[in-house]
């Protein structure tokens, strides 16, 4: 069934069969909260998948409930731009274990009566994956044109491929990997901690006993925050610069403006994020290892595949960096996949994916065209 | 005076004068622990001054008074090391602001008979070489024949050479930088802010109140740690390895080494050091900018200075890389200074100055042997 999400003003779809996890636990019916774009047109053969990172949610380019702000990717995503909703029909689907609708730790367990919190199961990319697929199969569309994403949005692109070859043209998987690295796994483990160690987290039962692990999640996102900025784009943007004051404050207040900001970032990101969901989200991300999901080599996972690629990393990228990307391009050449790689030169970070790169729509749009 | 520290078995300097600080702020009399190795010739000569790092102390070369371990250079200082006590008489001593014995905020401040815990002065990089100073003036010592650091302990090296250029014959700054970047800045404030978020902080009379923000300490210290690493070196290290466990545990507990690793040395650390030091300490390093100290472009610092230097980067270093140790070379070189620059072949991160690495106890000692 299909229906509004009165409160967050998106679809909703509620699957009613159980869906088997990769641990070999099972969620009994799940609920996806979603926003869709353009027209699905009669031979349906326009559909485009846009999957989130870790963040993220379904309003990729509509005004957030929450924040107000534009959605996360409107510069990319509508008429008349890159992935053009004029053209394509476009879904974007807050993941399974996120906190924007879908079933998660704040869903309520049937079997209880009571919110999951941290008894909900552990979910990962390829759970998050057959969730989508599930409201693919509702929505009609037997074949996706793309599934895109950047971050953990390329993991799930990567998996679509993998896992379900024959239901899309195309994947674009963008400043990714094919399985999180011990970097990687180590500054989420440090999110984790700063919310698992606040004593408003009362392991995990925080909305129950009516508090929030509102400072260990701030410093989650900050930890993150700095992780998706390049040291130039920092140097650029903040250097030593002072914020509203003339000369050093001697104490611990944020004297410069680099401090302002990742408070800043931290604070307003507890408005809209559920601490327990970011705890799944990132665990979901460090269990991703593609060749251990598929117990096959990269190139085993491809091999003949049918799938266009389009391969995206930026230069400035030092969390998911084209090394990481290159090992996917490697493997896709060696599947014999028709596979497309551009680096886009630019020093913002981890983060110039969601940012002003016009080389790197000009890659996307050029892509689209050559499919549809 | 000097007596021996009963509890630390390390030797104590206690200055009766006041101490001008950077801020403006005095503090009345201050104690200075540190260790001395070798002995002082006839000629006064042969004085070594080794300068620590954020979480290091004056046990440069002894066992740990609290952990039992070697000391955190015991493979370069020490007999026929490259930096031999058979030849030098090497004197580390902790930092104004530490907690092992140097005044700092688990120092009773004389004027309330308390702790001063976060009443403490924020103190700077040239507070802390003041202290020096009056140390190695107790000490008897005219000129040092160099002032040896790696990262804080560089920033002490390049301010003594700043100030003081007739008290030093050399400087060896490494894997270091003449101002805190906004990316060193933001690394700082996540574990400044988590320590502060700690609920056992209390505002930074946590002794009084017989508690310890142990878990915010923690994290700050895995925060610092993930920084000092390479992403080669976790990877060569850890990877994707599981923690005493054949598969993933789909739970929170740690499934990777990488995890396990993080949490013991923020758990081992906490029984070590202070957490209002490890404010102070970081704050100083957030607050060093060479140029902003002295009103002067780094060359004017270094202006015709008579002191040799010796700049060490290590090229997998991503905290203070290469490019930040080349500003400090450059502007030596403008200035005319006497300056030898080697950039060592590492993959270990910014830790590679306290590691083994053949290609640096040999640039070091013919250094050493070029100036004694």
């Amino acid at each position: 069934m299909t229906n509004k999400h009165k409160d967050l003003n998106c679809s909703l779809y509620s699957d009613p069969e159980p869906l088997l996890l990769e641990s070999g636990q099972t969620i009994e019916g799940h609920d996806i909260a979603y926003m869709a774009y353009g027209k699905l047109n009669s031979k349906k053969n326009n559909a485009i998948l846009i999957c989130h990172a870790l963040s993220g949610d379904q309003f990729v380019a509509s005004s957030h409930p929450i924040t107000n702000k534009d959605g996360w990717w409107s510069r990319m995503v509508g008429p008349n731009k890159p992935i053009d909703t004029n053209k394509f029909f476009v879904i974007c689907a807050n993941v399974l274990g996120g906190c924007m609708g879908s079933t998660g730790p704040t869903s309520i367990d049937s079997s209880t009566g009571k919110e999951f919190a941290i008894n909900f199961p552990i979910i990962t990319i390829a759970d998050m994956v057959n969730a989508q697929l599930k409201l693919i199969n509702h929505l009609g569309i037997e074949k996706l044109l793309s599934v895109i994403g950047g971050s953990m949005g390329g993991m799930q692109a990567l998996e679509w491929a993998a896992s379900y070859p024959e239901r899309i043209v195309s994947a674009i998987p963008i400043a990714t990997s094919s399985r999180h690295t011990a970097q990687n796994i180590a500054f989420h483990e440090l999110g984790r901690q700063a919310i698992m160690a606040d004593i408003d987290w009362k392991s995990g039962n925080y909305r129950n006993e009516n508090v929030n692990p509102s400072k260990g999640l701030s410093i989650a996102r900050m930890t993150a925050h700095v992780t998706y900025l390049s040291e130039t784009s920092l140097t650029k943007k903040f250097g030593r610069k002072l914020q509203d004051k003339s000369d050093l404050g001697f104490g611990f207040d944020a004297d410069f403006q680099i401090e302002s900001y990742l408070r800043h970032q931290g604070l307003t990101f507890v408005d809209r994020f559920d601490a327990n969901s970011y705890l799944y989200i990132t665990r979901a991300m460090d269990y991703f290892d593609l060749e251990k999901t598929h117990s096959k080599s990269l190139t085993e996972i491809y091999n003949n595949s049918k799938n266009k690629f389009l391969v995206v990393s930026f230069t400035g990228d030092w969390l998911y960096p084209t090394s990481e990307n290159l090992i996917i391009v490697r493997a896709l050449s060696a599947a014999g996949a028709e596979v497309s790689f551009v680096e886009i030169e630019s020093d913002k970070g981890h983060d110039a994916f969601l940012l002003e790169e016009p080389d790197f729509d000009t890659c996307l749009d050029g892509f689209l065209k050559s499919i549809y």
